[in-house]
C-alpha cells in the first residue's frame, strides 16, 4: 500500500482533545488505503519544561543527558497517539527512535539522521498495522544513546521518513494553514501560496519565515520529497496548505513569490580601514572564529588607502563581533578609526525563482523603496532573491509597498 | 571496586532540591570507594499524571503504550540524577531499561525481570564512571518494546540490580526512616528495628505495611540481598534506617517482632452449607475462578450434616465473592441458606521469626484480647505468623494492646 508521513506539531497535540483531532485526521487517510507514518512532537509546553529542568540543574549541561530526558516528551506522544487510533479501530503501535531505529551521528543534541532502518515497520505494516506513530526529533547513536535533532528536529525526521519509506507525500500539520506571499500580519493582502519552490522555501524559512525547519526543506529538495504544510485546526481537504516541491511541477508563478523580513539583523560598520590586499581575510576570518554568522557585506569605494567596510550579523551576536574587532586591532592584524553598530535596522527581502529568467527585479524594488523615501542602507542579492537593510522604522511600509508593486496578491 | 545500590523512591526525587540531595549523598558513598548503581522513580506526581493521560485516552488500553507511555517519568529522573552528580564532579550517566539491558518477560505493566546483563555497566565503571543512574521500573521485552515492573517496581529493580552485580548491599531511600514495631500513628510506644529477618518482612508487607514491595523482599531474601530501608530526609549514616537480611544475621530478637493491621480484610460467611466430602473444594474452586484472594478459612463443626463455613477476603473483592457463590448456589454445585458480608472488621497479625522455636504466642496474643473484652471472629496461623479477625472498632486498642504485651518498646 502506498505510504503517507503525517506530522504534528506541539500545538496539534497540545492535549488528549487535539490529539484525537490529529487522531481522526489520520484515519481518513488510512481510509483512502494509505499505510501512514505519524511523526509526532511533545505537547506543548512538555519540551520548554524538561529545558529548564536541564538548564537549571546544569547550565552547561552533558548533551546526552539532555537528549535522554528531553526525548521523553515525544515518547509521550507517540504513544497516547497510538492508543488514540487503536481506540478508533485502527490497528497502530508508537515507535521510538532506538527501536525504529533512527540511526544519527554522536552530536548530540545537534544530531544528523544517517539512516533510517524501514524493516521493523514494514514487517509490522505487512501483519496488519495500518499506522506507525513515530516519536519525532530523536534518534539511537553509534553508541546506543538516544540522540536529539535540535529544536524544530521533528519536521526532519518527517522528511527522512517520507524519503526513506518513498511516501507519496509528507503532510506537516501545523498552526498556520500554509505559507503566505508575506507576514499577514503586516498586510491584509498576504496570499496563501498553493505551491512554491524548495528553492524558495528555503531562502524564506533562512530569512525568517518559521513554518519549517531549514534542515527540512533541505532535505525534501534533495531527495524530492512532496512536502506540504497545512493546519491541524482547518478542515480537511486534498487541496489544503502549500504545496513545498521541485520547481518542475510549477506551471506559472510570479517573478517574486514572497516578500520576507527580519528584526534580528544588525548594521556594523569598520570605518576607515586601512586598505590593502588580504583586508577582507583580516576582517571575516577573526569573525568567523568568534561564532559570528556574517550576513551580507559591503565595502566603500577606497580613498587615500582607507575604506569604510560595512556588514550585518544577528542582533545577538554584536558584541562578540565588536570584541573579535577590538582584539584583531590591538594584535595589530587591522586597524580602523571606529566600529558603529546600528542595531536599529531591519532587512527586508524579496524571493523567486522567476528572478532568473526575468530582469529588472532590483530596479523596480529600489524603486518602489525609493518612491516610499525609504533608504536603502545595504543591499545583497543571490539567484533567486534580493535583501537589503533599511531603518527599522520602515519595515512594515517597506513590506506593504514591495507587496503591492510585485502584485503577490494576485495568483499567477 | 565493591559496588552499593541506592534506591530514591518518587518523593525523594519529587523536585530539582530533592534530587540534588539525594545526589549528596551518592557522593558521600562514592567518596568512601564504592562504584554505586542508583536506582530512580519518577518524580512524585508524574506517573499519576501519565496514568491519567492513558486511562483517559483509553480505558481498555494497550498495556505495551501503556508501558511506552508511563516509562519515560524514571528516564526524566535518570538523566535530571546524572547531570546533577556531574556538576558534583562525580561521573556519572544515566541509563534505560532497553539500554543496561534489563531483560524482561512480555508481560506488559507486570514483567518480571528474567536477567540484567552487568556488562555494559561494568565496562564504563572500569573506564572511569562512578555511578550509573538507572531508571526504575522498566525493562525490555524479547520482542524490543520497553516493559514494566507494576507499581513499586523500583524496588524490585534495585535489589534485581544488587543481585546482578553482587553489591555490598541496597538502600531503599524512602519518606520513612524504616520499618517500625507497628505503625507508629497507632501507639507512640512503637519502636524502630534495627534489624529484621527476611521471612519477617515478607509476611509484613503482604499484611499491609507499605515500606518495601513484596516481590522486591522475595528476591532479596532468594539472592541474600542485604536491604537497607531508610529515610532520605534524615541525617545520613552507617546505622541509619531498618537492615532487612537473613535470620541468621540478627543475634537477639523479640519472639514477636511487629504487629500489622489492615482495615481492608471482610469476614464472609456461607450459613447451613450441605457438608459433605469435597464441599471445601467446591466453594474455594469458584472463589480462586473469580478471582476472589481468600486469606483465612475456618470451618465450624458440623450438626446434623450441615455447616458454616467462614472466610475472609480483601473488601472490594466481596460483590465478586456474593456473585461467584450465587451462581455456584444456582448451578447445585454447592448449597446454603445464607451468605452474610461483615466488612466491619479488621485484621490484626503479630508476626516474628522467634515464634518458630517458643510456644504460647498465640496463647498470650488470645489472653491479651480476651482480657480487653475485644472478640476474636477468626484465627489464622503460620510458622511465623498469627491473625485475628476482629471488630473494626477495636483495632487500635487491639494493636496497641498486643504491643505493650509483647514488650515492642523494648529492643531485645
Amino acid at each position: 500500500m502506498p505510504v503517507l508521513v503525517m506530522k504534528f506539531g506541539g500545538t496539534s497535540v497540545a492535549n488528549l482533545d487535539r490529539i484525537k483531532r490529529a487522531a481522526k485526521r489520520v484515519g481518513v487517510e488510512v481510509a483512502k488505503g494509505y499505510d501512514v507514518i505519524v511523526i509526532v512532537s511533545a505537547m506543548s509546553g512538555k519540551t520548554n519544561e524538561l529545558v529548564g529542568w536541564v538548564n537549571e540543574t546544569s547550565p552547561l549541561y552533558d548533551a546526552r543527558e539532555y537528549d535522554a530526558i528531553v526525548s521523553s516528551g515525544e515518547n509521550v506522544t507517540a504513544g497516547l497517539m497510538a492508543l488514540t487510533l487503536q481506540e478508533m479501530d485502527v490497528p497502530a503501535r508508537s515507535w521510538q527512535g532506538w527501536q525504529v531505529p533512527v540511526k544519527t551521528t554522536s552530536a548530540h543534541s545537534a544530531a544528523r539522521i544517517e539512516e533510517i532502518l524501514s524493516d521493523n515497520i514494514m514487517a509490522k505494516f505487512a501483519a496488519g498495522d495500518r499506522v506507525a506513530v513515530v516519536a519525532g526529533f530523536q534518534g539511537v547513536s553509534p553508541e546506543g544513546r538516544t540522540t536529539t535533532l535540535g529544536r524544530g528536529g521533528s519536521d526532519t525526521t518527517a522528511v527522512a521518513f517520507a524519503a526513506a519509506f518513498e511516501a507519496e507525500r509528507c503532510d506537516i500539520y501545523t498552526d498556520v494553514d500554509g505559507v503566505y506571499t508575506t507576514d499577514p500580519r503586516i498586510t491584509d493582502k498576504a496570499r496563501k501560496l498553493d505551491k512554491i519552490a524548495f528553492e524558495e522555501m528555503l531562502e524564506l524559512a533562512s530569512l525568517g519565515a518559521k513554518v519549517l525547519q531549514t534542515r527540512s526543506v533541505e532535505l525534501a529538495m534533495r531527495y524530492k520529497v512532496k512536502l506540504r504544510v497545512l493546519s491541524s485546526f482547518e478542515e480537511q481537504s486534498d487541496t489544503a496548505g502549500t504545496l513545498v516541491c521541485a520547481e518542475e511541477e510549477i506551471m506559472e508563478s510570479n517573478v517574486v513569490s514572497g516578500i520576507a523580513y527580519s528584526r534580528d539583523e544588525a548594521k556594523m560598520t569598520l570605518v576607515s580601514v586601512a586598505d590593502r590586499p588580504g583586508i577582507a581575510a583580516a576582517i571575516f576570518g577573526p569573525l568567523s572564529d568568534a561564532g559570528v554568522n556574517v550576513d551580507m557585506i559591503i565595502q566603500n569605494i577606497a580613498e587615500d588607502g582607507r575604506t569604510d567596510m560595512t556588514f550585518s550579523c544577528p542582533t545577538d551576536q554584536v558584541k562578540r563581533a565588536e570584541k573579535a574587532m577590538e582584539d584583531a586591532k590591538a594584535s595589530g592584524e587591522i586597524n580602523y578609526h571606529d566600529l558603529i553598530a546600528d542595531t536599529d535596522v531591519a532587512k527586508i527581502s524579496a524571493v523567486g525563482i522567476g528572478m532568473r529568467s526575468q530582469s529588472g527585479v532590483a530596479a523596480k524594488m529600489f524603486k518602489t523603496l525609493s518612491d516610499e523615501g525609504v533608504n536603502i542602507k545595504v543591499i545583497a542579492t543571490s539567484e533567486i532573491k534580493i535583501s537589503v537593510l533599511v531603518d527599522r522604522k520602515y519595515m512594515e511600509l517597506a513590506v506593504q509597498a514591495l507587496h503591492d508593486a510585485f502584485e503577490l496578491e494576485k495568483a499567477a
